[in-house]
């Protein structure tokens, strides 16, 4: 029984997280997929390119028309950076909610945006109204905003496992350190070479060491927390694998004496979409494979001062689909778990 | 709204058909999971076995009871070959219905199963009485079966791929080829040294090649389909992969004159997880990963008067796990699809 | 101490079969690295596109020079198809030895080339002159050979693997099936979104089951072998990981008396580079990894008339680069295992 | 033309340091592979169990035999942790030379080794006899060794890491980081649930954080540099893939000014097996697999005052059993590099 149907849209969508939405959405008990637009695959049915969705989403791929658009509740962007600005300010003003899943809205600053992601913004006078989509974080504004940057897949599992931590004021925030892993998925559907499965596969490496575009979008939020400048060093890896992310977080405590397991527990206990592990454990990315959760282990190796935390997610669920759908659920005042229910594929 | 609400139990359970059968059974809107049974593993918390079931399974392993099981409406074994036979006659008795996922019930001869399974069988008896759960090709006796032997994996694969030329005597039964490749899960949770990431990793191989258990179940349901012996030939591969099975079906035709395209798309049209793909589709396993379906591409190659059938399942869930839920649902009356409509994962 | 050594230039060389030409010849005993060429790359330092090179070969790409590479003792193509056509005239004039490991020179009708790859012939009256460089075939011609066509991957594993069955006239050479699987490098390093991990990753499929350009190239041989036409039913699939090719080999046997294990045994015994296993063995594709060797294993499963012949190269090493030295150390009568005595990477 | 040829006893053998040692020490020009035991596998040709040496190595495991391995010029262990200690004096009274793969002799300190090993040593007078065998650190003292301790995988690249910034005092010892990955070779040919395909492959986590027995090796070596107590927080993780360690270092420069590019290239650059890479790189696993080498860069990210080492090597040559070859080289007086110069296996 379909109550209050909304109906949705994505721009974009020939990529993973566009996959990804359309398997998520077209489950979703309240949702109605209404129009899917890419240019290059215009007349395409969505399940002749995905063929997971055959016998389920029956939608081809449309040129973009900003009218179909405006008939939507609420259109997702599953664009390259830097599209979803040029089109968002007419949806706005057609009064449809808009969930970015790219960059173009995470940075309050239009300066730092344009020095990150290489030209001028075409709105910035957005990027103050636009909210940043961490529902941990920001659940509140997210409940009455109508422009969402949806959080990059890195700054979810980086923010989600800091954050109790800065919150406290526990940490020298002035050398923190991520040190993530991701797999390929997380750099979308691009035919390159770095990501083909000849070089990728049986191999790892760090890469964009000297600076990468997650950077500033995750020091933002915590210095949003923090009330203060923070400095954190992020070294993201590409793992020999498709989904999954895992970060390895390290920060020194000024105090060592706080029951960090009890503060992640807390901190979280009310957080439908954040499991907190028990003491000891290693989360692995497998065990949220597909499914809308942040998995999360705290740890004091040997009693030192260095505070280790582990952090898993799915880069394409809790780190970009799942979470825009979250989002969306908070917007519409619907069961934020509602469409989220599924549970990880292991093995 | 649970309407009906079905008390299932489940026997053993620590391997990867089980953890599949929880991942379905949790979800399912008709079902209770009343009981789990591990001798080795009673006490333990089944999420902490595996951990994607936290926040969606609370049961614990408990030891084999048999009044506990007595209290339920269905038992599904998801144990090693040997163990259900010594059970089920006494869970018939209380007229709990059984859906056995291993191998006990599947051959039809007791002498037969002795000499492929290395020991006598427990209750020959029983033999005839259980019904081979493929529902695409009993869907009839599934229905008021109280013992179903569900398929292995690699016959789910193999007899629906031929299932169409068989049953119209297209094809010299002969000298039917199956050249099968499957993922390590296949073979089960098993410490077993050819399984491990170090040796099966960026490796394949064929094994069993002078005879793997799967071959005299494929042929039963084939000769009972045709009327008469077939003799196959059954090569099966270990893939470098955890999930999915891909069947390549070769099979000389006795008449090139059939439109084959025509033949499975009308055999298969009514059933719900049989998905006939267009003419010169080549199907994936990723396609199906994670999905209680079957897509199926039928090529003439050449236009030769060989036949090559393409099929591919999950091997844990049409393979097992979901298709013990489809045939779960069959007998109780309930929709067919139900619990099974989650969508592959794609990437 | 290098003696005779032989100045060897390659044109192309960014690809994969280019990379292991350079890891083969850097520790070859008897040759000198002349000249790389690469119109796109020229100046780069080989080693920068290949770390694993560093330390090993200084030399730089550069652009083609028609007298660079007149000056070589030998030059490998390690291009795409259709360019060594238009180059290996003038080389041939200049006596310079060819071993072309693109398709250019594997048919010995011009006509069906065209039909195969797409365009006309650049010099068909070589066709003739080219020697297909399959050893265990052609030893004898190329010794005295000028310009090689190295066999291609799928076919040097399908080919070895029916040899003695199709000399001996054993079987039905009118159903002849070859169920061939690939790592993704057998496709070259081409950034293509099959072949990347997010979709080549877990997953598994057949292709090209309607024809394969591998496929007349089989047949040729064969026929070549049989001195009559043969049929043969040739799929392609494409495994999750780099390197490996695994044929799985089908044909009915027009006497089931033969002693195929012997047979197998006694046609390659003077073989250095294939191993025929053990009865009862399956060949894996780990084992050869790196290595020039094909290794078999012949069946005849439930006594039936159906022989199985399971055949595994490293579709870069035998399939490619390998061979085409071993090609080269028969022409200039090195000795033929010399430079290809590294041992298969296990695990 | 062998000179000098090297009689060398293998003890263990039957995991992937042996087959590796195999491997290389079957290629090496001045080794003769004279014995290899094994309890369980006695009678058993070697390469029944490793295929790739078919054809390479002709040995048979032997039941262990002290009179054999008295007769070699060296013996390596490649033994479980533990079983070194008791055979290692009568050997080295018998004046045969040892190279110990496992951890038995690679702890100074009896009390220490007993508490992460968790059984009293045998031998514990050995202990300061023995020689650290990473030649980088201790060249000098494995040339007169009697008994080499071989550094374990994530010591070999975590140490060459961080050497140059401890030998300088550049940074704070107190707040060492090492985030080390590694493929599951690193854990030996077991079978155990989780190194299986089904576990570990499309998947990653953290592992023994709270400790790990590779710590106090590493802090050992670089309490020797250093002259004074260190603080590492090791973090190790399992890589879905079959060889290979990255470590990525962090620590907190006391002085940013230095130049830390220069610091690496000169302190290695006598080196013949560490690489480092130019400014701005990021070395992959891939680029060493079967190579004896380590290739580092090192990074200042954003110009702070975090030093970032990014260290790879393949962890069963130069994590094992290429460094024991190494080792062996320099204490014969042969060429260090002997039987070492294979290129790395990419792609």
């Amino acid at each position: 029984m379909k109550q209050s149907v909304i109906k949705a849209g994505i721009v974009g969508g020939t990529g993973y997280t566009g996959v990804e939405l359309l398997r998520l959405l077209a489950a979703h008990p309240q949702v109605e997929l209404s129009v899917i637009t890419s240019r290059s695959e215009a007349g395409v049915a969505v399940a002749d390119m995905f063929p997971n969705l055959r016998g389920h989403v029956s939608l081809k791929f449309s040129a973009p028309d900003p009218k179909a658009l405006a008939g939507c509740d609420v259109v997702f962007f599953a664009t390259p950076n830097g599209t979803a600005m040029t089109l968002v300010p007419e949806l706005l003003h057609s009064k449809v909610r808009v969930i970015d899943l790219a960059a173009d809205f995470r940075l309050k600053s239009a300066q730092e945006w344009q020095q990150w992601y290489g030209l001028p913004h075409a709105c910035p006078e957005l990027l103050k109204e636009a909210v940043y989509g961490l529902p941990e974080l920001n659940r509140a504004a997210i409940k009455s905003a109508h422009l969402i940057a949806n959080p990059g897949c890195y700054p979810t599992s980086v923010t989600l496992g800091l954050l109790p931590l800065i919150e406290q004021g526990l940490v020298d925030e002035q050398h923190l350190i991520a040190d993530a892993k991701s797999g390929v998925s997380g750099a979308g559907r691009k035919a390159e070479i770095p990501l083909m499965l000849g070089e990728a596969g049986e191999n790892f490496k760090a890469y964009a060491v000297p600076g990468h575009r997650h950077l500033p979008e995750i020091s933002q939020s915590l210095e949003q927390t923090a009330g203060k400048k923070v400095a954190l060093t992020f070294v993201p890896h590409l793992l020999p694998m498709v989904r999954g992310i895992h970060a390895t977080l390290y920060a020194r405590l000024k105090d060592t004496g706080a029951d960090l397991q009890a503060l992640y527990e807390t901190r979280y206990a009310q957080e439908p979409f954040v499991d907190v592990l028990p003491a000891g454990a290693h989360p692995e990315t497998k065990s949220v494979r597909g499914a809308n959760v942040c998995r999360i282990a705290v740890h004091r190796p040997q009693g030192g001062d260095t505070v280790v935390v582990l952090a898993v997610i799915d880069n394409l669920v809790k780190g970009a689909a799942g979470q825009a759908v979250q989002n969306m659920n908070i917007m519409f005042g619907l069961a934020e778990a509602a469409g989220l229910g599924s549970i990880a594929l292991l093995p």
